[in-house]
């Protein structure tokens, strides 16, 4: 392993105070699975009832862990949850099924449950055996001494490249209980959508149907996790999964079981919330990061077309490299709205820079003056915003900037 | 302007002996359009008679330039082609579009000829007005000084950010007659397929008709030019010309009008060579390049395909960069295919680096050996072979890895 990259400027200073959430407790332990020194193995166990929503990547070369959820998700019952980090058991054929089927068989004889109520994820080096026998011993001691308060220790467990704990809660009421949502991930490269993204897990205790859960989580993955991109990478182990464990029933919530139903609104706005504050944090650890930076897509034809150009941009290696120079380089938005293939008029295009208009309707724009814009990059968070001028729908996407740094931390990834 | 980069390892030691291709004289100039001290202005006169095909930039914010050529390209005929360096000429709006028609109005006059006869083609900053008349009277002297020897001049002249001119030659025999076919090309950054490529002109003395050079043309650019990347980042201002002046049929050579004359054949392996030799001395100058990569997907179902798996790889900055480290990162390889959306049977993938099976059926081969496939990654050239294992298609790519200089070289272009 190389050494550790330096933390991310955009790190958080503190890390959010996060409740209790009835019906899960979480437990971590130093495996050795790759990493020394620090904890690899998370798991979450949940009381009986918890139902599952998931998102999982659609890389043709899924992991191990994801199939297997694929599965359990059928089902959507769930009871534990086994992560671990330094293995992403992805292209390990034969025996990468077999670490996960003895997993999942420890998992489910740990908390009295069935194979299918088991949740995997694995992150880290892909194409190398695992050797799930290093921690699958450990799994009943883990379930037994699961701790309620324990959110942050799960956080950091999971990490790989990730220089900081990525953590988001959000309090809401369903009619008149107040129910809560916690969500962390992990993620810094390899991070591309087209998928859930990497691994992020989210557990309320509102009682709600897993269809309609599913729903939510499905249709806010789109605008949150498959908007950010640090590198267009698009990992084999992408797992977003929502768990409900429905105990505020038990402090008078009605379950929700109708996608219709009036009181999910609030519930629906703080779990948006939750994913794209952690979509975010992703894009603001991505690996070299100096500059976080988001891009604003208006006056397409659809939101997929809008989409599709701002990832266009978020993933220009020429693009993001001049953002990391603090160059306003505006001609580079030019030809990454012209590759995408989508609708746009070049002579309707008009482009800003944080404030600044540079271009407009096809042409710098008459008030552009470089050493403002020039100014402007040297803002740690950059807003660029592009009309393409050809209809009424608009997409966001969040990056980082493409440094040096990210070709070292991945020249020296492995060696 | 950023230093110049250092010289690219793959910067030929000599240059092809250039043969004189009867029927085109060439000229360049300092004009001072960016550069200062180097040449930035190239005229090529053709004789009467001469014949045009051309594949451009689909790029939906195409230069005017671009506009021009394929206005141009209708009819065919071609008298003259003006080419500058150091501004894109793309994204200029109706300044863009007069500066075009004054090159063009003074470069007809230079010929006597009408303004559909005139090609034109700018590179290097986007979305900076330019100011033709910095150049538009030089064209009536450079037409008429133009010289038959002066290829490597020409070669030099449309340079950007590249650290050797780029020239291929062949000559081979229609019927009983020599012909000779000179080539040139231009491109170190912003290259990516789905396109002509860049700046690429050739010409030939043979005779034959213009939608027959178009059909061999569009039909070798798909498996040359738009098979290579450097940064995946398709250029505003790419445009790909292939003039006949016809003089060979002045030395005995029947003209070929048909696409299936049988004395084609030699010719079209002969163009299909010099684009192929062209292209990869593109990728061989890819900004900041330290290693040059060759991707070959097998065992996919179409052509398409195979091309699109092999795009996946060759643009992932996670894979190009543990090229640049040296690490023989194989898990890269099933990321890059798998993210591709292509079809692939994640448990028939086989993947080689250079000689060596790196992982077969689905994971790690039984005879890997880390430090023999780290050794083969010190070399210069990088083969990596891939089989899908669902088809019997194939394609092969060609491309750079990532390093820090191109951020440095990219992070500094126009400051």
């Amino acid at each position: 392993m190389a050494a550790a990259a330096p933390p991310s400027p955009f790190a958080p200073k503190s890390l959010p105070a996060m409740p209790v959430v009835d019906g899960v407790r979480y437990a971590t332990a130093e495996a050795g699975i790759r990493y020394k020194g620090r904890t690899d193995l998370m798991v979450a166990v949940f009381d009986e009832g918890t139902v599952a929503a998931g998102v999982l990547t659609q890389s043709k070369t899924c992991s191990a862990a994801v199939s297997w959820c694929r599965e359990s998700l059928k089902d959507g019952s769930a009871r534990i949850l086994v992560v671990n980090s330094g293995n992403a058991n992805a292209f390990t054929g034969k025996r990468g099924r077999e670490a996960v089927e003895i997993t999942a068989d420890y998992a489910a004889r740990a908390t009295k449950a069935k194979p299918s109520n088991v949740y995997l994820a694995s992150t880290g080096v892909i194409g190398e055996p695992m050797d799930a026998s290093k921690f699958a011993h450990l799994l009943d001691g883990l379930a037994k001494s699961g701790k309620a308060d324990a959110t942050e220790a799960a956080a950091r467990a999971i990490m790989t490249t990730d220089t900081y704990p990525k953590l988001a809660t959000r309090t809401v009421k369903i009619g008149d209980t107040d129910v809560h949502l916690n969500g962390f991930c992990k993620g810094a490269g390899m991070i591309a959508p087209d998928m859930a993204t990497m691994l992020c897990f989210m557990v309320t205790d509102a009682a709600i149907d897993r269809r309609v859960l599913q729903g939510l989580l499905a249709k806010y993955a789109a605008v949150t996790f498959n908007c950010m991109t640090v590198d267009g990478d698009t990992s084999t182990s992408d797992t977003c999964l929502l768990f409900a464990t429905g105990a505020a029933s038990r402090r008078g919530q009605t379950p929700i079981v109708d996608a219709a139903d009036p009181r999910l609104a609030p519930f629906a706005a703080a779990l948006h919330d939750v994913m794209r504050d952690l979509a975010i944090q992703v894009a603001k650890d991505g690996e070299g990061v100096s500059k976080f930076v988001t891009f604003e897509v208006h006056g397409a034809e659809t939101w997929a077309a809008a989409r599709r150009i701002a990832l266009a941009c978020a993933n220009s290696p020429i693009l993001k490299t001049a953002i990391a120079g603090e160059d306003p380089n505006w001609g580079r938005v030019v030809m990454a709205v012209g590759k995408s293939g989508e609708a746009a008029d070049r002579d309707r295009l008009s482009i800003w820079f944080g404030p600044h208009c540079v271009a407009r309707n096809g042409e710098r724009a008459a008030e552009y003056v470089e050493k403002t814009v020039a100014a402007y990059m040297k803002s740690s968070e950059i807003v660029i915003r592009v009309d393409v001028g050809v209809g009424a729908e608009s997409a966001t996407v969040w990056t980082c900037d493409l440094t040096k740094e990210y070709v070292a931390i991945n020249a020296d990834y492995r060696s």
